[in-house]
């Protein structure tokens, strides 16, 4: 493993300008069964294969024209390889190495490419530890996004947005909003701890989110369907397989992004969230919408319990070498813990007469039918 | 309370020919306080009234035709007054109650009927203590099956069927097949312990189920919906109004009945399950499917946990003087004893190799990811 | 060809007891290339094989658990070789044979079935010409209800109903009734002309209807499907096969029925209605609704126009030699006619003030629309 | 009415330059009758008012959260008085308003606005004769995006886009590429003549299009949905009111921009199109679609038939004074002749053997099927 390298806090912001990044494309994953792998990924969720050899797959989803925006590649470590951006023109693949190099981190520019399909492209290590690449240059594919003949029940359509673990949020915000990000959403609580961020380049709640816990770990990647009977009907399908225990939480309804979810694991452990249906938010003065994390209806609309390995568990991810990052400590309040078991509290209704709210054990709460 | 009338084990078969029984066709529910009942079956869940005094509410459901499908009635004790049963002749109301006399069960006949909107009427105390009531006279109202204009987007359509809690489902059983019904699906498990079975006249999965535990009491009257986002936008809605908590279980896949379901809770705590799409069983030789108690997508098909409080919480339901009937504990192993918790185990796949089964713990059970 | 044995009219009652006919159960199409029909119904629509040789593909629909609901046989001309109907008992199979014999049909029994999969089973050429087919014993399969995994995004769930054309409804409508169906909707005018009945045996809104028209032929045989969407998918994956021009009609929802309906077309021409969502009629009591021919919604709920093709094509049916049954024209009003085009007229809103309804060209019909 | 300023042919591209436009943001719509057009969006429709008087009603759709997307104001001709969009910066309206000065436009400034809710902006006679505005500043309201308690069944959620009427597509293209739109998809035949053009700024099919014919005019104005099911409830909505005339063309699938649509009509004539899932267009190297006009699959993948008066049908719009501004003829082969009635042809499949193609008469074409 490696550590992350130390970084000032807060991260200075750049004088060099920002590359102007279109949106999230693509994620490489590091599986340590590639067979066990696409059959997960294309048998059971359906995902189209643009190429494959016996190192690496290439797949895409149903609308999507470049060539692929998930990567499985061998390896002997399941994590993340890197969290790809499209950026607007050629050149903000230059504005994107030049910001990050004035950061002090390192970089890596191949005018070929680091995979197939996409051509120059620059990977850094960024200040929160996390592999990021930007690319303009892509091979175009078929887009199947009206080839019905091909469209399964549960069809996976776009890649909607990663999640990313990182110990402290705010500082991880401040950086991604100078890099062009814009917030939507925030989980906060009456002490003035932030436990998660949503933000956004493409006009949707989020192209990635920050989850506070030790990181930099990969929370989820996640692909949208167009309704929500396409997400009942993976579950239906992981139960006819017999595959029930890869779904781990949901399906339901976020509170934040006000989307429908499911969260499902594959072979690695890597979580993947299948999505749909949350809201436009490329107005320049979008509200931002702030969560009480005490809110029991923040993380699923209906109340439905978190599961703690949603908390808990998360992917790690590769530095520039291939070798694991270190994961560093969250030190603020742990949003499992202050929501979950003896310690934890949470509300239904905020003011609710008989619940106490900050003397715990609100009316309400459902963890109360849990043995 | 009034203890049930001691029965013999088993109940005898009458030698009087059973009514015909087209379907489950109403319940009258009493509640504590008639506005708030109100407010959650017409504001909240969209049932459309019939009519209304201070006393009680006739509701009924998009698709029926019949006066009401659902009576509210003002009460002291929240419990359920009656299940009914429409018959197919008005002859079948003398069978029934014929049947019943035979049994030894007390019975009441009223020619004008028990409630507004039914004629002739035998109600009765059945062997397992349950107000059940067999009508064929009823006054016709306007059906809204095609009123579009009146369809809100959780749209209740047909009462689809009772769930009741007795102590020895085979005792139950046995009875309710000599009644006419046919066992569709069943949980059993290796030592021919029964947990549950469901059994229909009306072609679907279940006109009434028998689920173990103490009893007599009412676990769920179920309404339907026509598709399964009907079942989710009632949950959104719920969580708009800040009644989540009103949320008990799901959304989900049951195993059993193969239906997409969610279980909510009125004002008083009666259960309600919205319920969608089970299978066609109305051929003579529709196989019955008996389920093994350890399978852990027998109640979920994609593996959610069952709570706890679905295990034990039920409906009071009354005599025909309106005393609340005293319940008995149930004998035989308890399903969620058996299933949850450190004496419970359950599968996901009944010969995973590093599952034990037999020996406890089986890989994929999901329980563990709970605190 | 051979001519329709002459009938009385009306079709004298049976004194014998008529069969308990369970429901519409399987049909058995004659194709001319069987290759090109296997295309259609497995490929595209998506029907499940049972099994299959050089002269027969057995296919049935996700839910259904007996040998096949549709056979596709190589034969020369494109027809209908037998509407098959399930039966309650083996003994019904026996007065389904005595009750055809005492009109003077002709019938054959084979013990062994005429087709795979089937038991003791008896065809009559019926009192209106058309093979019927009436059964007990079957071979069990497995059911796919819940196998998920082959559930495709078009998925077709069960046979729903049969609609045959004949010239004289209500003849044939008194015969059928006898049989033990019931009407639930018509269609009439305000001169007496009846020109459409729809009656069930299983609690929906039909097992068969009957269209006015040449007869007998059939008009089509439908499957339905859980959700609207699944017949949007289907819409979809034709055009995705730029076999758009096998849509006849819809996808809309009936006035008739309440149903959410598609008209597509096999190779061969044969009809199919792809339908979901009609409602429960198996009260004895259940109201028969009467539409107005002149009802503008009443074949399409949205007023959409029925194509001509709808009303002026259908399969020819086979004689129990396999000849062509010779068609007699309908003599009565024919609803193309007195609803389209220069003699035709309908009305959105009957009593509209600027329609002249009686004296044609009503508000709102949308015919005029039409170059 | 006044007839449009006579404008160079083709437009110039400013030297100014263009404001940066977010998204089409709201339409003001003159209507004869304020009562009955209330009726029709609040009552059939349920767009939510955010605030009304004698002359005008603002209306919002579930997920906007600016005071309004639509306006209905009284007035003597119905007519469109505003296609309003909104830009990134306050800046932005100077810049518009610069840009359309620059080509001799007639051009308004109000610091307080035209109408309520909405800030400093600038109404122009843009060179087609369309009144365009262009805004920054906005009064924020509730965002009604998770109040699933207001939820109707046929929900409306976003404006999605406007489509014009004008006579010279490629004129019109030209000048709102250089006003910064990105064209999507576009119809053409093999001649050269384009018939309509789709164009957007907020990353999905389009803002506007342009539609070939008589102009300026209004052909529709479209809101989204989540869900197809929404959009099939608004027809059985209006079926269940006798509304059905006000349905004019669909439900389908259209080919261009993939999204499934329907079009009805307002009590004034203006056209409502109902939108949802076509796919994300916001890659700066989005590939155009050209469709063939003779391909049948173009306007509805399905191919059915468009109906005339959705070619013919348009709406009036005004100039700055309020006065309806004059159409100009197309000159260029009409969309409809191409393809509908005697002179028309159009093909399922391109390449078809029997199909004539060129000299007429393809196979598969469904209009054959009319009478």
């Amino acid at each position: 493993m490696t550590a992350i390298t130390a970084n000032p806090n807060p991260i200075p912001t750049p004088t060099a300008p920002a590359p102007d990044i279109v949106r999230c494309a693509s994620m490489e994953l590091v599986v340590t069964d590639l067979a066990a792998s696409r059959a997960f990924y294309v048998d059971v969720l359906g995902l189209h294969v643009t190429e494959e050899d016996d190192e690496a797959i290439y797949l895409r989803s149903f609308e999507e024209f470049i060539h692929h925006n998930l990567i499985l590649r061998k390896g002997p470590v399941a994590a993340v390889a890197a969290f790809s951006y499209r950026v607007r023109t050629p050149e903000d693949v230059d504005k994107a190495e030049a910001w990050f190099q004035e950061l002090g981190c390192r970089t890596e520019r191949r005018r070929d490419g680091f995979v197939k399909g996409l051509g120059d492209s620059v990977r850094v290590q960024d200040p929160l530890g996390f592999p990021y690449e930007f690319f303009y240059e892509v091979e175009h594919v078929e887009r199947l996004h009206m080839r019905y003949d091909l469209y399964s029940a549960g069809e996976l359509v776009r890649l909607d947005h990663f999640n990313q673990v990182t110990p402290d949020v705010p500082r991880g915000r401040g950086y991604l909003e100078d890099l062009g990000f814009r917030v939507t959403e925030d989980i906060k609580d009456d002490q003035g701890v932030t436990y998660a961020a949503w933000m956004h380049r493409k006009g949707t709640v989020h192209d990635t989110a920050l989850t506070g816990g030790a990181g930099p770990r990969m929370h989820h990647v996640a692909f949208s369907t167009h309704e929500k009977h396409n997400i009942i009907q993976i579950c239906d399908k992981l139960g006819a397989l017999r595959m029930s225990d890869h779904i781990e939480r949901g399906p339901g309804r976020h509170g934040v992004s006000n989307a429908f979810y499911l969260y499902i694991t594959d072979p690695d452990g890597h979580r993947i969230e299948i999505y749909t249906q949350d809201y436009w938010t490329g107005d320049p003065d979008n509200p931002t919408i702030t969560w009480d994390v005490h809110d029991n209806q923040r993380r699923d609309w209906w109340g439905n319990p978190v599961v703690p390995s949603w908390y808990t568990e998360a992917s790690f991810v590769l530095d520039l070498d291939g070798n694991v990052v270190e994961t560093v400590e969250r030190t603020d309040s742990s949003e499992m813990e202050v929501t979950i078991g003896a310690d934890g509290f949470s509300y239904t209704r905020a003011d609710d007469e008989d619940g106490t709210y900050r003397g715990q054990a609100s009316k309400g709460f459902k963890i109360g039918n849990q043995l």
